[in-house]
């Protein structure tokens, strides 16, 4: 069959357009972008590169029928952004994969595209370029390109047995949202905080990069799979275990979630996804210094590093109880797994 | 459901130990690779970054049923890797997003690592990291990464009327090796030219480096969807048109296609895919400085840039005619373009 020469081409224009890449800025270190074989772009003397890619597919990660369009164009972006600050790195361009149905390359690519250029501006982070191809399903992947100090880099790796454990902002309220979004389609509309977090996450860059910055954490990750699992895998790559106590953890508020039992939000709190909040650690010396709130997120310390393997809950009750990593998978089709 | 968090580590772990990323070179300028947020890689000082990616898909790219998963492997870093050859750069790294139907994640992933570790040793360019879900098709997205010296980036936009137009090694070959095998899937294992273009192409990264940093070049980029495609690109971003010469097109050889017709020759180097081939032009005055071979690979000028838009074939027959650009896509599903 025909390759519809004219048709991919005004595809490339559109993408280009809509991103806003004709009006490049002159100082920017992106030399070139998309269009050519690929894009050049100058990282900083002594920086350096911080490299990520995520999918975002849907049926894993988003549903058509649920997810408004300009939400999946900002949160892929969003989602990989917040890989870069976990680094304590600050983002600088993006690469974008997407394959489409036909049926979407009008209203739904726009609104697409919409989002993904407000996230772009918000952080800083332009397009440096891309593929694009048909398919059955939406299937989009994300490169995110940052850089960062070398010696500024915050590893999941770090941890120490004694560090405090400390997470930005507030667990659970994303899952919520997603909650309250998959019973009534039409709330995505509500402007609620639950909703705005799962829809429209912000990632943590700023406070991240001023905590690797001041040397303050001994590890840091982001939380994008749920409480238990990523502080699983942060022990893992330290060899430590950990026990976090439930009462000091920064539930959903109750007032924004009146009808939302207490156990309920300690449950979203420890096994939703799409958080994007920051874990770190930091040494009991480090306490002090650690501020209590960054550009007004809290950071709150929610348990301490242990020697072993375990890793541990410490419930209202006084019993410490091991903390299962099983989370749940809202659309029941998948698993996901960073690599 | 359960996410598997088993499974997932496991997966990562085999993803890990298979592209031999625990015997990392205490030289490499990749400071961490898989396992954390996002991967850290030093560039050189000076140099530009070059940064590409492309979709692999299923039914669009590669067949389950044809193409062995070893050759996809190798196949989808080959490609990324020819676009950062098409700007002179050599590549460094690369990022791999995969996602796989959990029938495929023992065997036929094991052949697609495979396949990708020798591609990755071959052309000296470690995994840095990824992302890996499960899903219904195979869906691979690569992101590749080089480097480059400013000033002999090779761009498509410096082709100016009067510059000779140029071509390595033979184009078409792939082409012909695609159809053979889907005439009949045991073809695979047939050792012809043809059959090893298509299914373990070599992207000429020295060949274009050397063009590159010799400054011959006046614009480059890979031939991966037809000539006649990717000629047009090329023109369209240098604001010229174009003649080749038909008598003067590097064919398959007729001795290895005894039995295929000098006009599907023809068809197959102006709109046969995945030559990975470089397009490239030369001032005139440079002519004589271009060598006939690199590396054993002949560079065969074609025809010539001109003042205008349109893009002709002069013929055997000495007739000038527009030159389509309509190939046909194999596989009847699609149309994939570059962004």
């Amino acid at each position: 069959m025909r390759r519809y020469a004219n048709d991919e081409n005004s595809l490339v224009r559109k993408i280009q357009a809509s991103l806003g890449l004709e009006r490049r800025d002159a100082s920017s270190s992106l030399r070139l972008g998309i269009g050519d074989d690929a894009a050049l772009w100058r990282p900083s003397p002594g920086r350096e590169v911080v490299l990520t890619c995520d999918w975002f597919l849907e049926g894993v990660h988003f549903r058509r029928d649920a997810h408004p369009a300009d939400s999946v164009g900002w949160k892929c972006l969003a989602r990989a952004v917040s890989d870069i600050a976990a680094m304590g790195g600050t983002p600088r361009c993006f690469l974008l994969s997407l394959a489409l149905p036909e049926s979407h390359i009008a209203r739904w690519m726009d609104d697409l595209l919409s989002g993904l250029r407000r996230a772009s501006r918000e952080f800083r982070c332009p397009p440096a370029g891309g593929d694009t191809t048909r398919s059955n399903e939406i299937l989009i992947s994300i490169t995110a390109v940052g850089e960062v100090e070398s010696r500024n880099a915050a590893l999941r790796s770090g941890a120490r047995p004694g560090d405090l454990i400390g997470v930005s902002g507030r667990l659970g309220e994303a899952q919520l949202g997603l909650e309250l979004l998959l019973l009534d389609k039409s709330a995505a509309r509500t402007k609620c905080q639950a909703m705005e977090k799962h829809l429209y996450p912000f990632p943590r860059v700023e406070i991240a990069r001023r905590l690797a910055a001041q040397e303050l954490v001994t590890s840091m990750m982001d939380v994008s799979d749920g409480l238990a699992m990523d502080l699983r895998r942060l022990c893992a790559a330290s060899g430590v275990g950990a026990t976090i106590d439930e009462e000091s953890l920064p539930l959903a508020s109750p007032t924004n979630h009146p009808n939302v039992s207490r156990q309920k939000r300690l449950d979203a709190a420890l096994h939703g996804g799409d958080d994007y909040e920051l874990l770190f650690t930091v040494s009991r010396n480090e306490r002090k210094s650690l501020p209590r709130r960054v550009a007004g997120v809290p950071l709150t310390i929610i348990g301490e590093i242990q020697a072993g393997r375990g890793i541990f809950l410490l419930g209202r009750d006084g019993r410490r109880a091991p903390l299962e990593t099983s989370g749940w998978d809202p659309f029941q089709i998948g698993t996901k797994n960073k690599s």
